[in-house]
């Protein structure tokens, strides 16, 4: 069926949708969701001459007229000689390969490493639609994936991207995630990197938390680079904070988690790809991973936690990835500060005064550190944590922080009361004396969110009280910033309807 | 968040998408295929005051620019007062409960009648997304459902659409398909109205085959009707062959297929409901369900089908509805027929003249036809075959049908002979003589489908021996009818490279 090409000015993402008119698609025997081929008969090289792409239908005749073909501004940018008004042809495509091997999974079969590199470059290639890929990830949430599948699908995400060479020993630090205010690689990484070790660290965004390194990071300086650029800072430095999203590594996972999150699906035998993935391509030889247990991260008992850290060390090992994990706890923030702002200002606060603290900030983030210390042979065997905290202490690691800082194209003189928070803010007292049993992380998520954290970085949320905290009537417990005086509004609706994330004496602190 | 109602001038289907530009999105917090609740402030009534909404994100600034919410068609011919470029505030939606519910199935756990009834209720008002729904039958199909909650799921699908009351005393014929020429629905129907039982029969077109019920039923009359019109019918005749895709009943089930049709996938928790959903709409009491086993159908084994039936009657019985079950032959198709004219053509001729045959026609047909009216005390247990060959071959059947097609608006003196079929055919001979030891469903399925079938209704094939029949050398087995002489050849190239679908003593037999 030949056809001529309509323009849809839109960009609808990954996805290679096409449209045409319920009476072609009738014609062809086709219905929404189903496959056909494109031909463009300009084109050269193949892939730009026959592309398989996924069936939308107009019913209502509005866009796409008998005749058309209307072809989205996405496939308009990427294929070569394929202009509004001219012909193409199209054909029913049988799905790809790859869909049996979905089904497959499906009916709980194990897959080949054949199949999952199948799935992965149709992933890529747009040849496996959106609810193909919510099949299969649903499918390995129930079926699984074993330690042979982990480890195949692992080296195809990477080779779906950019693969970086930073030299024979590049270290590595990464999360579960799950507790508010984990700002440790603001501390972790300059640390390392002023010991000498590689570490090229890049982090992701927010996905359901009020701050992801990435966000923090970028209060700081610019996180969004090509892959040139990024070989000349870390060549420069050694080391990096920035956001991978802006790097073409793993297409094939990115894409997965697109679908995971409306899902809310994370399942382990795409978890573990998913990070050694990103790992792999970024070179990386040797990794601490923290792993978060508790109420609120994705391993509520240290038991998971344990089981799925002999799990991930060895899939890291088949992949060439030297790990260790760390357990920690997840009670309560790391630090004061959530949200991008505050978080910045109270690593750097930190990175310039080790007295100022807190406690917990240098205690997780040089333990973390210390590992790999060890790891990297500049500290001996139990050694590391007390080499990280005297890296830290003595103003190296500040040193170190500010040069990246400026590789990245950052103020390095930015002081911490250069980063403005607010300007509204809102106080919170204790309203009788006593002593805190416990701290709701999620509630403290739901607050920080509805300031307008990630996306406004000089908004967030400051917990001066936390567990085991003894405190007097009137003392000073909680503070919301925002800049918007109606975002402030809500989060403090939520901090008065849940009572707010401090629980003393097993009793809620109610506001005064 | 205001923004300014974008009209976006194409309809999406089902699913009620809105697009905001990215900057928006981020602002909002919100990512792709996460839900907004919209507010219009101008609607009267709740429903279209208030609605959730899946996200779609404009990347390119090209459609909908920060500040502005696109709407699809769909929307917007749905809601009251609603209207381009008028405010309407947005903010972000939790999902709905009924997604807590997919992801209990995910885990494997039993699904309540209420936690089905809010799926489906969601899943009608757009609430869940097409991934959402993926994930759900993706999770039926390996965790299964369970009796209870097959019950709950068919009454909760019939609710969510229009039912019809037809009197105490309603009678159906289904069948779960499979077999190549099928045609017998067009023989039973007026055999089974001409003793006085009221069956409303409402059939599906094609979905993967040649031809569907609807599809040759559309070659005598019309068949799509809304809800007035069908009662009328029904009131005049107790009968009708309609296509149920023109009334509302069970949207819910409509809305799940599409799912299940891209993705290749019919679980038994999905498919038992999916029959008996339209059948409650109908007000069906007394049900005979044809299940074909062998290779091809859903029924591999008889053990297989035996399993099914026990399973569906339980179900029927559970939800008010008597149903016998008949197993039968899917070795190869039913008459010599495949394709909507060829097969109205073969009913047509043989309501008119019972000595015409097929005989597997006049076999399946009054078996069926002979279940039915033992069920409605017109013919005393194992009498119903022999009173139903007596009402078709006494040219009462064929009365009935004249009436049927004449009530749905045919012309009821249409003969055999009008129904005109081509004009492009291809006549294949025996190249031995021997013995026919079996015929390949799929091949004949290929060969129709590539003639134009079901979409060009005078399209198909014709088989002229069948398994068990001796042939001589140069006797017609085949033939091959397109409306055009590009697919003629294109059908002709499958034959050829398959050697066609007639298997004779266990050689292919070839072209000459």
């Amino acid at each position: 069926m030949k056809l001529k090409v309509k323009e849809i000015n839109f960009e609808t993402g990954n996805i290679k949708d096409v449209v045409l008119n319920i009476k072609d698609a009738q014609e062809l025997g086709q219905k929404a969701g189903e496959r056909i081929v494109v031909k463009n008969p300009q084109s050269k090289s193949l892939e730009d001459k026959y592309w398989v792409a996924i069936l939308q239908i107009d019913y209502s005749n509005s866009l796409v007229r008998p005749g058309e073909i209307g072809i989205f501004l996405d496939i308009l940018k990427e294929k070569n000689n394929l202009i509004d008004n001219m012909i193409v042809s199209v054909k029913p495509a049988d799905p790809p390969d790859s869909f049996k091997y979905i089904q497959r999974k499906i009916r709980g079969a194990k897959l080949t490493t054949e199949e999952i590199n199948s799935i992965i470059s149709d992933t890529v290639s747009g040849s496996l639609s959106r609810i193909d890929l919510a099949a299969f990830i649903t499918a390995v949430s129930i079926n699984g994936m074993d330690n042979e599948e982990m480890t195949a699908l692992t080296y195809a995400e990477a080779r779906s991207g950019e693969l970086f060479d930073f030299g024979p020993e590049v270290y590595d630090k990464h999360s579960t995630g799950g507790v508010p205010g984990n700002k440790v690689t603001l501390i972790i990484v300059p640390i390392v990197a002023a010991a000498g070790l590689t570490i090229p660290k890049s982090s992701t965004r927010a996905i359901t938390s009020p701050s992801g390194t990435a966000d923090s990071m970028e209060v700081l300086a610019p996180i969004a680079f090509d892959a040139e650029k990024l070989k000349s800072i870390v060549s420069k430095e050694k080391a990096c904070i920035i956001w991978g999203g802006a790097l073409n590594t793993s297409p094939a996972d990115n894409i997965l988690i697109e679908i995971e999150r409306p899902l809310h699906m994370d399942p382990v035998g795409l978890m573990i790809p998913s990070i050694l993935t990103k790992k792999i391509s970024l070179g990386v030889k040797k990794l601490v991973l923290d792993i978060p247990v508790g109420e609120g991260t994705k391993f509520p008992t240290p038991d998971n936690g344990k089981q799925f850290a002999y799990l991930f060390k060895e899939i890291a090992k088949n992949v060439g990835i030297e790990t260790e994990c760390a357990l920690t706890l997840a009670h309560q923030p790391i630090g004061h500060a959530i949200g991008p702002g505050l978080e910045a200002k109270e690593a750097l606060t930190l990175l310039m005064d080790y007295s100022a603290g807190p406690n917990s900030l240098i205690e997780k983030s040089t333990d973390l550190a210390g590992i790999l210390l060890e790891m990297g042979g500049k500290a001996q065997k139990g050694k590391g944590q007390s080499l990280a905290k005297e890296i830290l202490r003595s103003g190296k690691a500040y040193e170190k922080m500010k040069r990246i800082i400026e590789v990245q194209g950052g103020n390095p003189e930015l002081k911490p009361k250069d980063i403005k928070i607010g300007p509204h803010s809102k106080d919170f007292f204790a309203i009788k004396a006593g002593h805190i049993t416990g701290v709701n992380n999620a509630i403290i998520n739901s607050i920080a969110k509805s300031t307008g954290c990630p996306h406004s970085k000089n908004s967030g949320v400051e917990i001066f009280k936390k567990q085991g905290a003894r405190i007097k009537e009137g003392d000073l417990i909680f503070r919301i910033h925002s800049d918007s005086q109606n975002k402030l509004k809500k989060a403090e609706k939520i901090y008065n309807s849940t009572g707010g994330p401090i629980i003393l004496g097993g009793m809620m602190i109610e506001r005064i």
